[in-house]
């Protein structure tokens, strides 16, 4: 017997029929003698539907009524999955934001869980009853209902499975794990049985969108074992627990389990970045902050960064790069800035993509970054910058490479599987 | 200065472009310098789309969730209406059922306001904050979302009105105001000024399809005066005052209006009647009881009783009116209590239509029936039967002659418009 919450997606959701299978998938785990709870998703699109209503009413919208309005979404599902429970026999019920609750800072559409009141959802777990909580909601402390920012789900099921020291977090998405790399990119890509929460963050915030970063990080902090896992599975498929998806755990338990590691785990890829470079920067003490001062205070995240000799002595070249997202808005808040910073031209490249290695096992081996340069140099990739952590090294390059480079780094690092 | 609660309904509300329509006709009260609270419907069709997932998900649904699932709708309109209004510049904030509280009885999808707690709900209302309240719903006392029945928006704000004891509730509708009949049948019907609660209640349960029933029947209990406007004005047009709807008003302070007063302030109709004969009934005491027994317990209305004359000594035929959507079961429940009853046969019969005349006027003369069956008979109308009340005298007809029926009526009593 064990306690597990189980998450589960707007395009599992979308649509009765659809909700009437995760009841199924739901109910399978209960009659194996587990205790249940179930974070859901608005429908597929939903979401999306009510935001542009919010625009569409007031584009410069008020936060806390596009909270009240978005909420509304898995207030649907969650009532609509504990119908189609209870049509299978099973006890269930909802339990809204605010009615557990679910208590979270007051910064509405990006709120953060603070404190989940779990007691009565123990009490009735125990009892057998189902309980279904909405994702992606909150309520403040001022009694309004709060959001914790798109794809918050993910984290709600966490911060739910924290609440309820459950055993498991099984996260069910349309994908049926998390991989060595994109499947659509390299065909030979491989399933992970597990990964550490370290890697799980380097891998999503470089591009694998499996899961919200969000949550694997309160999933670390707090210790919740989740799994990833597909919602299309057959109904006649045995308890999820026999199916592999990806168990996300730590370090320890990873090596409590004496398998033979890879040196990588995995190949991210993230074209959503700009390049920004600054031409004839003078180059003295103070003029980097001038740069990235105002980038910061506009919480704009700046991540590799490169100082090139410039033609001119006392002068410098300064290239960076920032989420495409924020190209305009950096481009606007350096200009303003032009004359404070000093520099003569400002050039914007979108054409390029960062290509991370992750895995922990580098911790321990040196080489990995220099395999990694030689493999894509020996392709001819140029590398324009790179950035390493303890367990990640970044390239940038060319965006035209990008599936090349992944292909190449795939092979080298030995992920690729061998054919059956 | 005066203290408002203005209704839309779901039509109002369809979309952002309406919505923000609705925030400019809002927004024009507040600039006239009153205190507003508004009450808003689901968008038109979204209540359909939510129960039908209900019923998809198991036509057995339960009422707890499905009141979770349906009251999302208002949720919804009352944070956008919010939007809208704050991007006209006014102060708005929306206030759920459970925010208020509205407080009702535990009867999902069917429950009926106890107690609202507007004191926070007064205080912003005097500081100039427009207060958006969702129609239809409300919170039980353990907490959990609760809902009107359909059309209940109505009576929320009446009864949101009777807790801030506002001077007026003005309801906006696709009609401009309760007429003399429906004009789609009298080209000469009359827009009524005012009217009073019981001819209200009167009109509406018979036909007049303008206010839930329930809402009229809470305005006179709590003395709340309600307007009937259409929400379909010019956006320029003056503050709603000084626009003609028709006043829901109680007998006295129409008397203090000193005006004329007509006989009869309306003609009613109502095709949704079915007509039930039992023949061969034992003509003894009890055999009533038996027949009507079984349908009270169904919670099935009763409306016309008509006990004719049997062709054999001791036994009798009955004939009864009850709602059309209850007639199948009204037979299911009739043939099993068969022997109990002892009746021959079970005649149904749709083709039935009651018109009514109503007005608080007949009350003090004598004589309205008779002008009723003789302008009927003139024209060869038939009575199948006949039910009064102190301000209403209905009688069943058959269905094809309705039209004719009304206009004729409309004459008869002097109600038909004097071309302009």
């Amino acid at each position: 017997m064990a306690r597990i919450v189980m998450k589960f997606g707007g395009t599992s959701m979308a649509g009765t029929e659809r909700i009437r299978r995760v009841a199924r998938i739901v109910k399978r785990q209960q009659d194996a003698g587990h205790e249940v709870a179930v974070v859901v998703s608005a429908m597929a699109g939903e979401t999306d539907r009510l935001v542009n209503f919010c625009r569409e009413a007031n584009p410069l919208y008020d936060p806390a009524e596009y909270d009240v309005v978005v909420a509304s979404g898995e207030q649907v599902t969650s009532g609509l999955l504990a119908i189609a429970l209870q049509a299978l026999g099973a006890e269930a019920r909802s339990w809204l934001g605010w009615q557990l609750p679910i208590r979270t800072v007051e910064a509405h559409a990006k709120a953060r869980v603070e404190t989940i009141d779990a007691d009565a959802l123990i009490a009735e777990m125990q009892k057998g009853v189902i309980a279904v909580i909405p994702g992606f909601q909150g309520v403040s402390h001022d009694g309004r209902i709060t959001t914790l920012g798109r794809g918050g789900s993910d984290t709600s099921a966490v911060a739910v499975a924290a609440a309820v020291k459950a055993d498991r977090c099984d996260i069910y998405t349309d994908v049926d794990g998390v991989y060595t790399t994109d499947p659509r990119i390299v065909a030979k890509a491989r399933k992970l049985r597990h990964v550490t929460y370290e890697e799980m963050l380097e891998l999503a915030s470089v591009g694998a969108k499996v899961l919200q970063t969000r949550s694997v990080g309160l999933a670390m902090k707090e210790g919740v074992r989740v799994q990833v896992l597909s919602s299309f599975i057959e109904d006649d498929a045995p308890a999820a627990d026999t199916i592999p998806g990806t168990m996300i755990v730590s370090d320890e338990e990873l090596e409590g389990m004496d398998m033979e590691r890879q040196l990588i785990t995995g190949i991210a890829h993230d074209k959503n970045e700009a390049k920004i470079t600054l031409t004839r920067v003078p180059d003295k003490p103070g003029a980097v902050a001038n740069i990235f001062g105002p980038l910061a205070e506009a919480a704009i995240n700046v991540d590799m960064i490169i100082q090139n000799v410039g033609r001119d002595k006392g002068e410098t070249d300064v290239t960076f790069t920032v989420p495409a997202a924020d190209l305009a808005r950096s481009m606007d808040l350096l200009e303003a800035a032009k004359d404070q910073i000093g520099f003569n031209r400002i050039i914007p490249d979108t054409n390029v993509a960062k290509i991370s290695v992750v895995g922990v096992g580098m911790k321990s081996h040196a080489g990995v970054a220099a395999t990694m340069f030689k493999a894509l140099a020996d392709r001819g990739v140029n590398i324009v910058a790179i950035s390493t952590s303890e367990i990640k090294v970044s390239v940038l390059i060319e965006e035209d490479y990008t599936e090349l480079a992944v292909r190449v780094l795939h092979t080298a690092y030995g992920l690729d599987a061998v054919e059956a």
